[in-house]
Parts: structure tokens; C-alpha cells; sequence
């Protein structure tokens, strides 16, 4: 390339159209071609990456509303949706980045970005995984099981563990993290299909669909007859109202998302809380991105585990950008089975 | 005293008639005479003590319901109420306590205790202070206060707290540690009395009658416009959801006890919870029993404070057994102002 030419390349992007109150819905994004340059200026710290795979992850909706008090900004009408991805950089004005780099990170949802913010990107050094597990197991969600199971729950082998949206992204790391450590864990999931893969391909010794339990406090009262030392929320509502039902004496429960009242223009009133008291229960709230210093040391106890296959992961990858707000609006229904991934390009 | 001889006294008792399922009532309770043999039995480990000031503390509602969940087994009709009190040893058959001891623990409603389970009971060393503080701030109110502030809450200068039923046995304690770490604390309370006592005795930078308050979530966000480092919770529900709108990141919250829910057939629903995630907060329960280890090191802290009236205790003194029950369902309705106690007899 001479010195001083600009390649540009036209770009389709994903916009999201206007504030939304609910659940999301396809119409309220669309697709638009733009161009793109693909050279990052010098002294900018920016890098100008391809994009490969991008993450659709539960969190993004309250980017999508327009929230008063949420941890980040929101979308901004007209403009591309962001999220976690993997990309490769094309282009680069940053020290820590160079051509052909692999990363994962912040990124947007078109088929090009140029990144300014370089905080949260990570460099790719393994490659003889799936490149898409660093939109998952290997990247924030896997990220999100490690933080809020080990750091934040303390387990202890012999400990009963409950995971709920167990089939997601994050729980079923969780439910195989639960099992390597010698905990007996049981999962909830949304079909009948996720239930069979909790149990035959996770390794859950208990699974159920929530949709078929009338009355959860007696669901879990039936699969955990000694209490729940452990609760991975990824939902809130009426699941914690009945997981605080069942607690054991100094219960954790790290509380990961609450899904189920994400997209709810009153939240569920959660009834049972004095159970913190009695039972001497802690509750913690975290965002993961507050643990990123621990990646390294993730990565070192997850890639022999993923090799070895002692830790399976399974995605619901949706092929095209074109396809990738269907993908997203998915989520909050619960069609997608396992991580939930678009892929932008081929390599 | 000769040889054998067994001394028998009459003693009153404060009876517990049936199980209640809200509020409990003054006809919930009766006082009858009964007698008691002032005698420990030899190898019984058991001492017999003269109750001098028994103490009123929202636990004890729990203990006059039938409740399946509950750390502590209910009271059994027909049989005097427990709870904690200060006593003085008439005789000891364990050989940590001896006659004429002060002591401090579980004892019974009556004038006379047969105590067999001396697990929670503490020998009291220090009585150049009143000894009904042995009651409040220096028996188990004042540790929950410390356990629940210092230990639960890691609290730093210049932090906002709030602490709710703030006027109580334990948080007025709390609201004046916050002052001796440098924070900034605001209370709520049941009646403009309360508050004057909060701003004007013990020192609270605000404090509101949250009964003249038609929206906690705008009081808090008006007292807390930076929001809150660290609430201390004794009441649950409403103030509780409030809360949740206000808080700074990382905050945490001390789950003492939920008073403004005990008494509820249905329990408030508490709708806020996604802030947990949102602000990374954390919020724990706690049983001032499982700290008890701690004891002597909070009496270390605490003594030369009230001795050099950097701490002050408020209690409200109902004099005599018989008005002991009239105390206990005041506390249920926020009659009494600071802690509650019940004067059995004089020294």
C-alpha cells in the first residue's frame, strides 16, 4: 500500500432505529450500507478492525431503552449497535495491536469498525480453538460463569448449586464448572430440548422446564431436598422469590442478570427476601468487566479444559449480518439454544 | 445453708397462650405465679439466675408464630417466653459461673431462670456502667450493630449511609459509628420525637419520619444526592426498594432484619433487585450469633466510648414483669423510643 492511500470499503451496518420500551423487536433495527476507511490515524490509539463474530448478549438491551441509571451509556438512534465480537485488525494506529491480529472486544455491529476505545480488547494467542468461543466461553460470558461461580460463591465440593437460564451462554459453564468441582447442580431451562442438553451434554445432574413447573418453590423444594447453597441467577423474579424459599444456612448467590425482568415495565415484586436474614444468605451483584485483570488466570484453567473436552460449549450461531437482529430479539424469548452468535464473515 | 436443703421461691412468669399470626397482641400473653427451686442440680451444668432486666427485640415475634423456616425453634404455649436478658447467678452447677455473677444471655420471661443451655451466656466484668446496657449496647443489640457495620460493611470515611428503624436498640448504634468513621448518615424513624433524637442526641447528619414521607425513593434521592455507600437495614420492604434506586456503585447493604415485614401475612414485594447487578452491590444477612467470638474485641472498642460519652444509648425502662408484655408488642409498633427494656426486679 503507498504511503498516504486510503482504502475504502463499504460497510453494512446494523442500526438500531429508535428507543425501545419492551422486548425488543427485529423492526426496530435495520440494515443500511455506509463506507468505511480502513486506515487508522496515526497518534489516534484507534485500531480499524474486520469484524468475524458478534455476540448477542442479554445486557444489550438496556442500551437499547433509554435508562436513566444503567452502568453504560445507550445506543444511540441512527447509529450502529455495539457489542462483545471478534474482529481482525486491519489497520492499526495502537501499539498494542498490529495488522492481522486477532482480538475480541467492544465492538459494532457492522462488518468493519474503526475502535477508539482499546480498554477492553484483548488479543487472541490460541487459535486452535473455535475463534467464536472468544464471543463466548472465551470471552465475557465464560468470563461470567469463572467471576460469579468461583470468585464471588466460594464452592465447596459436596455444595448444591442451582443455575437458572442454565443453557445460555453463561449457565452452561456454570453447570460444568459446578460438576468439576464436585457439587451436585441442578439447571432450569425454557424447553424440553435444553432440559435433554443439560442433562445429556452438560452433565447436570437435575434439569427442568420451567415452563412446565406450576409452582417453582415446590419444584426446587422436590430436586433439592437438603436446600441450595448455591444460586447462579441469570433471571431474578419469581425463580429468586422461590429460590429464597429454599436456601441453605449461609447461601450465596451471585447475581449474574435478571433476564426474566429485563424487558418488564414493572419488575416482579421478589417476596421472600427476609430468607437473607434467616438463613445468613449474601447476595452480590457484579459486573464482569470490573475482573478482567483475572483473564489471564481463566485462560489458563479453561483452553486444557476446552481441549481436553472436560468442558464442552455450545453455540446457536446465526450466519450474516442481515440475520443478526432476529438473532438478537431471540434472545429474549429464549429461541436460541446455547451462546447466542452472529457470524459476520468468513476469515 | 445446710447440707441439701432446696430453697423455693414463687416466681411470676410471662406466658405465651398461643401461637399468633400477625402482630401479637397483649391478650396473646399472660403472666402467671408459679415456684421454682433456686437449685442447681449437681454435674447438670445449669445455674439458676434472678432475671433482672429482660430485653425486647423483633426476633421474638418469629418465636411466638409457627413457622417452618426459621433458625430458632418457636416458643411452646402454655411455657414462658425467652429471650435476653441480665441476670444475677443464685446458683451454678457449671463451673464458668459462680453465685453472685452478673451475667448477660438467653433466660427466661420470670422472675427466676432454671438456665441449662449456657452456650450465649457472658459473664458480665464490667459494671461501672448501667447494667441494663448489657441488654442493648453491650450484649446482643450492640453487636449486631458493630458486627453488622464493621465487619459486613467495611464502611470508609467519608461514605453515605443510611440506616433505617434508626431510633432502635441497634440503630441508633450504627448511625453513631458511621459519625466516629467519618461518614455521613442519615436515619428514618416512626415519629418526629425519633428524629429529634436522631439529629439532636445522637448525632445523625439527617434524619425523616418516613410516616410523613409519601415517596422514600425521592426522600432518599433529596438526603442522598451522590446515593448510598452502605445501608443498614432493619426494616426490609418498601424503604428496602427505595433504597435499591440509590445506590452508588459497590455498595452494601447489612441485612439485619426486616421489621416492617414480620407482621405482614403476605410480604411487601421488593421490585428493585436488578440494581444488585447494576451497581455491583452486595447484600448479606447476618445472625449476631455466629460473631460472638468477636465479643471481647468489641467491648474493647466500645467501653471507653460510653465512658467517655463519645457513644450514648437511649432505652425506654418498662418497669416490672407485668408490664413486660405491653413492651414486647409496643416494639411491633414503633411505641418505644430507643431500646426496650424490662425491668424484673431490683438488684
Amino acid at each position: 500500500m503507498a504511503t498516504g492511500a486510503i482504502d475504502e470499503a463499504s460497510n453494512m451496518k446494523v442500526i438500531l432505529k429508535h428507543y425501545v420500551s419492551g422486548s425488543p423487536q427485529e423492526t426496530d433495527m435495520h440494515l443500511t450500507a455506509g463506507t468505511i476507511k480502513l486506515k487508522a490515524s496515526a497518534g489516534s490509539n484507534a485500531v480499524v478492525v474486520k469484524n468475524l463474530f458478534l455476540s448477542c448478549d442479554p445486557y444489550m438491551i438496556f442500551k437499547m431503552m433509554k435508562l436513566e441509571r444503567h452502568y453504560s451509556d445507550p445506543y444511540t438512534p441512527g447509529s450502529p449497535i455495539t457489542g462483545y465480537g471478534v474482529a481482525k485488525v486491519l489497520d492499526s494506529a495502537h501499539p498494542d495491536f498490529k495488522k492481522d491480529d486477532l482480538v475480541w472486544g467492544l465492538t459494532g455491529w457492522e462488518e468493519y469498525s474503526l475502535i477508539t476505545e482499546t480498554n477492553h480488547m484483548f488479543k487472541i494467542r490460541h487459535t486452535d480453538v473455535p475463534l467464536s468461543f472468544y464471543a463466548g466461553i472465551l470471552g465475557m460470558p465464560g468470563m461470567t460463569a469463572y467471576i460469579g461461580f468461583y470468585e464471588l460463591c466460594s464452592p465447596q465440593k459436596g455444595e448444591y448449586v442451582f443455575v437458572s437460564a442454565a443453557c445460555g451462554a453463561v449457565g452452561q459453564l456454570v453447570g460444568q464448572f459446578a460438576k468439576l468441582q464436585g457439587c451436585y447442580v441442578v439447571g432450569s431451562a425454557g424447553s424440553n430440548e435444553k432440559v435433554d442438553l443439560l442433562k445429556n451434554k452438560f452433565g447436570f445432574d437435575e434439569a427442568f422446564n420451567y415452563k412446565e413447573e406450576p409452582d417453582f418453590t415446590a419444584t426446587l423444594k422436590r430436586l433439592f431436598p437438603e436446600g441450595i447453597d448455591i444460586y447462579f441467577d441469570n433471571v431474578g423474579g419469581k425463580m429468586l422469590d422461590a429460590v429464597l424459599l429454599n436456601l441453605r444456612v449461609r447461601a450465596r448467590i451471585a447475581v449474574c442478570g435478571m433476564i426474566s425482568q429485563y424487558n418488564l415495565e414493572q419488575p416482579e415484586g421478589v417476596h421472600n427476601l427476609t430468607s437473607i436474614v434467616m438463613k445468613q444468605a449474601r447476595m452480590q451483584g457484579y459486573l464482569v468487566f470490573e475482573y478482567y485483570h483475572l483473564y489471564p488466570k481463566y485462560l489458563e484453567m479453561i483452553l486444557p479444559k476446552i481441549r481436553e473436552e472436560k468442558v464442552v460449549y455450545v453455540e446457536d450461531i446465526a450466519d450474516g449480518l442481515e440475520n443478526a437482529p432476529a438473532a438478537l430479539v431471540g434472545l429474549f424469548s429464549g429461541r436460541n439454544i446455547g451462546k447466542q452468535v452472529v457470524a459476520v464473515n468468513c476469515l
